[in-house]
């Protein structure tokens, strides 16, 4: 039996329980609302997760860059959304994982580069399945739904050959600038009625639009009708985290990774402990202090979980992380050597700075480990 | 010949001539100033680099993790000083590279951590060579050197025969709340008197104090004298960056890495420009902005290297990154496709964030690909 004090520090852990509690609500979630569960793996990175977060849906997946692209396709998930803007550049790595029988989709909301799909499609032989990118709020990519570059970028890719049309796309990213759950819904249903009307355009126009795709985290949630969506693409609701919770879409107990660190310094005259925690393996991301400055660089646990009150992690640098208010905890508990968890503020950026999962269960044993993959 | 214009987006850049000239410079004022260059590694990851930062010094290294430790010693690096306190159940992998024939010096400032080093290593059948570190002002890790700890740790340590006490070290962190030369000065000034009054401290108590081991690199970089140091670890100088660059140590010429990215998305409307370097690619360290609100998560340059000037880095999601201001460029020269180049705010975060250096000449050409190490 290997237990937490097995493995050396600092680790990212996952809670195998609270993981599949988080996959299965949000599979029923979207089975209910009738549409279709297209997790989005950018924050997991790994093979075994979609596996599992695919269950019971059909299959597809999204991802956030063209090495997720290939490891995915490499495994088993032939049907991927690559749902960041392509670059023409990046058209020729996209056909090698067409060719190999993969269906990868890219995404645009600029003429040129649906120009520029269709010309290397035809040049290298492939057909680039595309959505096209639709702003419903967020402002970060897209284009609004009346914008008339719409039906011009639709026909250019519908023409073909080297390009076909699949659909509409969008991501409301402003999900994230909201608190609580009515707001969250009210931006869920701003983010459906967009996308719904750009494919209404697309058909209005003759073109057929069968993939009309939405989803955040928070929009998933918190959605309570989804009609013309066909899609979702939440991600982080795998493991949830600070932020989430903050923001009205998950409950602290919902937040299934966390970094296990050890004590490596104690100073009771500052009232402040040194962990090995830093901005390596926790990420700098700081979002959650937006909802409380008690927060700072994440939540400390003791090993077994319980919440370490009083404290805040305040301070990172490359391999050290400061915890002050550390007078209110009995020292003697924090000698050098004793084991913390933090729970991140941000999920994605968390796990994105380890390599892998070590897997425990409900009493803290570990069970598994899982690789991630990482980089472009 | 491989241009920036044949490699995927984003990457990691580093300009051969200005690495070698950051080197060169520091190795030959510490040559000057009488002490040893023990380069930090934890920025550079990477042992071609430790080959070239070591040279005309005796070769001795620092790392900040085991993982490091372990990597540069399979590379030839048998003087490894592990700069982060230890805990004991990190001892037995410390004892392995020592098996290994490699020294790895060990640090604490903790007396049940210096008997926990000794009774491990009589366990182990090894001696670990042991520092104790000095608090020259940080007030991070260490002991003042008049804390009566301090002789207490040193005779437990130097009592062996599982630990030999090599010396003291200290980290003038605070270096990085200064501003200008003569602000680091002082603090360079402070952490050499700090770290010798510990070892004198030590030699009173008729303890040998060989190691007396200081350094940051603003420090490294404006210190006047380091009478009673015998060597100094800066880390950061390899690359440099606009943190650095503000806090004035060094020029923005001086600045080695920075991130190839693309633009992905564009929207004249908002005056805003997307690229692929997000908070993965560039870390979320906004240190920088500390110098100027201007900065925000890096400095734009286009492909060549030369400044976009009034555009701002202001935001970055996981993939994305917002460039704002774009009304003040010609749209037309940010086409989706264009390559452009994000100098970091913290070149220890950025560079941390890759598997590996794409290294380029004055000409932009790459000369060379350089792997990195990461992890624990």
């Amino acid at each position: 039996m290997t237990t937490l004090a097995d493995i050396e520090t600092p680790a990212l852990l996952l809670e195998r329980d609270v993981l599949a509690r988080n996959l299965e609500r949000m599979s029923a979630r979207l089975r209910d609302l009738g549409v279709a569960l297209r997790p989005h793996l950018k924050t997991a990175k790994s093979a075994t997760i979609a596996g599992l977060a695919t269950r019971g849906h059909p299959g597809g997946i999204t991802v956030s860059t063209l090495n997720e692209a290939a490891y995915f396709a490499g495994h088993g998930f032939r049907d991927v959304t690559y749902a960041v803007g392509i670059t023409p550049d990046k058209l020729e790595r996209v056909a090698s994982l067409l060719r190999d029988g993969a269906t990868v989709r890219v995404l645009t909301d600029d003429l040129d580069v649906a120009r520029a799909i269709d010309e290397r499609g035809r040049r290298l032989g492939v057909v680039f399945p595309a959505l096209i990118e639709i702003d419903s709020g967020a402002h970060r990519g897209g284009l609004a739904p009346e914008d008339l570059l719409l039906p011009e970028i639709a026909r250019t890719l519908a023409a073909g050959p080297g390009a076909r049309l699949d659909g509409v796309l969008t991501h409301a990213g402003h999900a994230y600038d909201c608190r609580g759950a009515d707001a969250i819904r009210a931006v869920a249903e701003q983010e459906r009625r967009e996308v719904v009307a750009a494919a209404e355009t697309l058909r209005s126009a003759g073109l057929a639009c069968p993939v009309v795709s939405a989803g955040s985290t928070p929009t998933a949630v918190h959605a309570e009708r989804l009609d013309g969506v066909t899609e979702m693409r939440p991600g982080n609701y795998m493991f949830f985290d600070l932020y989430q919770e903050g923001l009205g879409a998950c409950r602290r107990e919902d937040v299934a990774i966390s970094v296990l660190a050890s004590v490596i310094g104690r100073s009771p005259r500052h009232g402040r402990v040194l962990i090995d925690a830093g901005a390596l393996a926790l990420s700098l991301d700081c979002s959650a202090a937006r909802w409380s400055e008690r927060i700072g660089y994440g939540a400390l646990l003791d090993a077994a979980g319980r919440a370490l009150p009083g404290v805040r992690l305040a301070r990172l640098h490359q391999e050290h992380g400061f915890v002050e208010g550390a007078e209110t905890l009995p020292m003697e508990s924090l000698k050098v050597g004793t084991r913390v968890r933090v729970l991140p503020n941000h999920a994605c950026a968390t796990a994105a700075m380890h390599a892998r999962y070590h897997v425990i269960d409900d009493r803290g044993e570990i069970v598994d480990r899982w690789e991630r993959t990482g980089g472009w």
